[in-house]
C-alpha cells in the first residue's frame, strides 16, 4: 500500500479468537427461548463483527481508494506518503439494522411482570429518521472529501443531515417532555428545532475543528462513544442475582438466587430504559468501527478518517443526544470539544489571522511538534489585543510582541497549541495520548457533574 | 466547461415564467383555507422548481466536478471532451421532502364526507424507509462512478439498498393484498420478498443497460416516470362539476355547479386513493429533475447521467412500485427494458462474446451510427450457433458467417442494434428519438394490457 510506512498486522490469532465470541452473542438469543434484552446481545456481537471487519477492510480498500484519488498528505511527516481515506461508514450502517430485524418481533422482559413490545410504529420511524440523518452526514462528509469544499460553506451541512430527524419530531406534535415556564411555551417549539440544529452542527464540526493530528479525531469519537454507553448502562435494569445454569449440575433449566432486577437510574420507567437502549444500538457498533479504525489510524497513520468520519460521528451523538433526550449530558462529554471552540473564536470569526491550517509545527530534526503560530500582517484590531492579551494571561497563547505593545505573532488558538504550550515540546503520538488523557478527564467531570452536581440543582424527573 | 462544445442557454423568460407558476402551486394551499389534495399542490410546484434548478446548477456545478475527476469521455464523438456526471439528486431528495412537512398535519377532503389523515405513523415509516433506500441507492451510485465497480460486482447493489423497505415490509407483519391459494400461502412470504429484491434489481439494472447513446438513459426514465404518472392520475378523485367564484361576480365565496367529484379508479377507496398519492409525490419530482437534466444530457451531452442517475430512477421505481403495490403495472411500463434484457442473456451469462462496450459503432465521416458487432474468437457452442440462428431469423442479430455455417462475427445483441438493424444506420440524435418512440409505444401497450386485456384474465379486485 505504501512504500515507507510498513504495513501493519494484527495477530490473527487475535482476530479469530473474537469472532466466535461475537458470534455466541448474535446467536444466543436465537438459542435462549426467552431471553433478556435479545437486541442488545445481537447489537453487542455485531459490534465486534465490526471492529473486525474495519481491520481487515482497510488494507484491503486502500489501493482502490487511492487510485480513485481519494488521498491526503500527512502534514507532520517528512515522508509525504499517500494516505487513504477509508469509508467505513457502511460497516457502521449495516450494524445498526440487525437492532430493526432481531426487535421488530420480539418482546422482552426488562423486570419482572414488565414486558415492553419493541416495536411500535413510532420507534420504527425515529429509528428510521436517525438512519436516514447518518445516510445523508455519510453522503455528505464524502461530497466534502471529494470536493474539499470550504470553511463557511460547510457549517450548514450537519443542518441538512439534520432534517430527517426534526422532521419526526414535528410529526409527533413536538411532544417532549422538558419543563418549560408557561409565558415561554409559543417560543419554544421553534426554540427547541433551533437548539436540534445547533447541537448537531456543534457535535459535527467541534470533533472536525480538534484535528490534524494521527488518531484524534478517531480517538475523541471512540472516548465519547464510550462515555455515552456508561451513560446508558446506568439505566439499564440489571440483575442483581444469580441465575445457575443446570446443565451444569446434570439438570435443564436454571435456578434464579436472588433473581431481582435492579432498577438502574430509570427507576422503573420503561420509557427511559427504552431510550437508552435505543442510545446503545447507536453507539456500540461506532465504538466498534471507531476502534477498528484507530488501529489504522494510529502513529503513523495508515489511513485517514476524513471528513466523513466526523461528519458521521458527530450526527451520530446528535442523533442518540435528541432522539434518547439526553443533550444537555451529552454536551458535557464535549467539554474539551467546547474548550477548543470557544479558544478558536477569535481566529473563527476573523479577529486573529486565520492560516488554512492551525495543526501544531512539526520539527523534522528533532521529530518534535511545537505550537504553531499565526502572524499579524496588518497591526492589530485593539479589540484583537485585548483578548490575547487575556489568553495569553490565562495560557493559552503565547505572543510575540514589539516592545510598544504591537503583537506581531501569536500560537494558534487551539486545544493542541495549549496542551504543547504547558507540558513542553513533544513527539505526535505522545500529543495524541495527552489529547486522549484530557478527553477522559472531560468525561470523568461529565459524570462527577451530571451524577453529583445536578442534584444540587435540579430535583426529580432529570431526565 | 468546454472548448468543442458550446455552452447551451434556454432563453431566460421562459425560466423566469415558470418561476410563478412553481410559486402558484407552493403557496396556494397555504391561502385556500380548505384545500382539496393540498400536498400534491405542492409536490407539482416543487417538481417545477426541481426542473429549474437542474437546467440552472448543472452548468454551474459541471467545472467543479470535472476538477474532482468525475467525467467521461464520449464514445460516439470525434472530439474527446471530457463530460461532466453531475449530482442532481439531492435536488430530487429535498423536492420529496415538502409531502412530509405539508401533509404532516393537513388533513385533506377526497369526496365529500370522506376526510384523510395525511400521516399515521405507519405512512411516515413507509416514507422514511422509501428514502433511505433512494439515499443508499444514491451512495452506492455514486461510489460505482467513482470507483467504477465491476458488471458482477453491481448487481446485488439495489438488493442493498431496498433493505429498508423489506424491513418495513417486516415490521408491518407482511400485511399484503394479494390473493395466494391456501397451499402456497406458507411459501409466500419469503417469496414476496425475493420478488421484492429482485424487481428493484431489475429496475435500477435494466436502465443501466440499455445504454450508451446521449440522452438515452434519462429519457427513458422521463417516459417511464410520466407513464406511472399518468397511471397515478386515473386513480385520484376528479371534480366533475366546475366551481365559479364569485368574485369574479362581485361577491364572496363560490357556487358549484355539478360538484360531483368521480371516484376515479380507486371506486371510493380511501386505500387505493392515499397509494396513488405516494407514487405521485416520488415521480412528480423525478420528472422534474429528469427533464432538466435531459437538457443538458440532450445530443450533444454537456453532462452525463453516470450510474447514479439510473441507480436513483431504478430504485424511486421500484419504491413506488413495492409501496403503493403496483409492481405489476409498474413492468408493463419496462416492455423495451425487459425486451433488451432477454435479448442480451446470451451476452450476460456467456454464451456470446460480450466486450465491455456493446454501444453501436461510430463512422466518424458520415457521423451514422452502426450496429456494433462482437466476435467470435474461439468456436462458438452449439448451444450459441443455435441461439444467434433463431435471433437472426428474428431479425435481432446479422450474422458473418463461414461457408461451412460456422458463426465469426454477431452484431450485439442490444435493442439499440436492434433499431439499426431494422431501420438502417442513423444519426445518434435520431436513434435517441426512436428509442424514446420505441418507449412510448411500450407504455401505450402497457396501458392497453392493464386495463383492457386485464378484465378478460382477472375480474374484480384488480390492485
Amino acid at each position: 500500500m505504501s512504500e515507507s510506512i510498513p504495513a501493519r498486522r494484527l495477530p490473527s490469532v487475535l482476530l479469530f479468537s473474537l469472532v466466535p465470541i461475537a458470534a455466541w452473542f448474535v446467536v444466543r438469543p436465537l438459542v435462549d427461548p426467552i431471553p433478556s434484552l435479545p437486541a442488545l446481545y445481537v447489537s453487542f456481537g455485531f459490534s465486534i463483527f465490526a471492529l473486525l471487519a474495519t481491520i481487515c477492510l482497510v488494507p484491503v480498500l486502500g489501493p482502490t481508494f487511492v487510485q480513485a484519488n481519494l488521498k491526503g498528505r500527512d502534514l507532520l511527516k517528512t515522508y509525504s506518503t499517500p494516505i487513504v481515506y477509508p469509508f467505513v461508514n457502511p460497516i457502521y450502517s449495516i450494524c445498526i439494522l440487525p437492532r430493526l430485524l432481531n426487535g421488530s418481533q420480539a418482546q422482552y422482559t426488562v423486570r419482572e411482570g414488565m414486558v415492553i413490545n419493541a416495536f411500535p410504529h413510532y420507534q420504527l420511524s425515529v429509528y428510521l429518521s436517525s438512519l436516514l440523518s447518518l445516510l445523508i452526514a455519510t453522503m455528505l462528509g464524502f461530497l466534502d472529501d471529494i470536493f474539499d469544499i470550504r470553511w463557511r460553506h460547510k457549517l450548514p451541512i450537519p443542518i441538512i443531515a439534520s432534517i430527517p430527524l426534526l422532521m419526526v419530531y414535528y410529526a409527533d406534535n413536538g411532544n417532549t417532555h422538558i419543563v418549560v415556564p408557561i409565558p415561554l411555551r409559543p417560543l419554544f417549539g421553534p426554540l427547541y428545532y433551533l437548539y436540534m440544529s445547533l447541537l448537531s452542527t456543534f457535535s459535527t464540526n467541534s470533533i472536525n475543528i480538534l484535528a490534524g493530528i494521527n488518531g484524534s479525531e478517531v480517538s475523541q469519537a471512540v472516548v465519547i462513544a464510550l462515555s455515552v454507553v456508561l451513560n446508558d448502562l446506568l439505566y439499564l435494569p440489571w440483575p442483581t442475582g444469580f441465575r445457575i445454569p443446570l446443565h451444569l449440575l446434570g439438570s435443564r433449566g436454571e435456578v434464579e438466587v436472588g433473581g431481582v432486577w435492579s432498577a438502574g437510574m430509570a427507576y422503573g420507567s420503561t420509557e427511559l430504559v427504552e431510550r437508552h437502549l435505543f442510545s446503545l444500538y447507536f453507539m456500540l457498533p461506532l465504538v466498534g468501527v471507531c476502534l477498528g479504525f484507530l488501529y489504522h489510524n494510529w502513529y503513523p497513520s495508515r489511513a485517514f478518517p476524513g471528513d466523513t468520519l466526523c461528519y458521521v460521528t458527530g450526527m451520530a451523538f446528535a442523533v442518540v443526544g435528541i432522539q434518547a433526550h439526553f443533550s444537555k449530558t451529552l454536551l458535557l462529554f464535549f467539554l474539551p470539544q467546547i474548550f477548543n471552540f470557544v479558544l478558536s473564536c477569535p481566529q473563527l470569526f476573523g479577529l486573529v489571522p486565520c492560516p488554512r491550517h492551525r495543526v501544531p509545527r512539526f520539527d523534522p530534526e528533532r521529530h518534535l511538534l511545537y505550537p504553531s503560530k499565526t502572524q499579524f500582517l496588518k497591526r492589530p484590531l485593539r479589540l484583537s489585543t485585548v483578548v490575547l492579551r487575556v489568553l495569553a494571561g490565562l495560557g493559552c497563547t503565547e505572543l510575540t510582541a514589539l516592545p510598544d505593545g504591537t503583537i506581531l505573532e501569536a500560537t494558534n488558538l487551539t486545544l493542541l497549541n495549549v496542551l504543547l504550550l504547558r507540558f513542553g515540546p513533544m513527539r505526535e503520538k505522545r500529543l495524541t495520548q495527552t489529547l486522549i488523557a484530557v478527553q477522559i478527564t472531560g468525561s470523568v467531570v461529565a459524570f462527577a457533574v451530571r451524577y453529583g452536581l445536578a442534584y444540587l440543582v435540579y430535583d426529580g424527573d432529570r431526565r
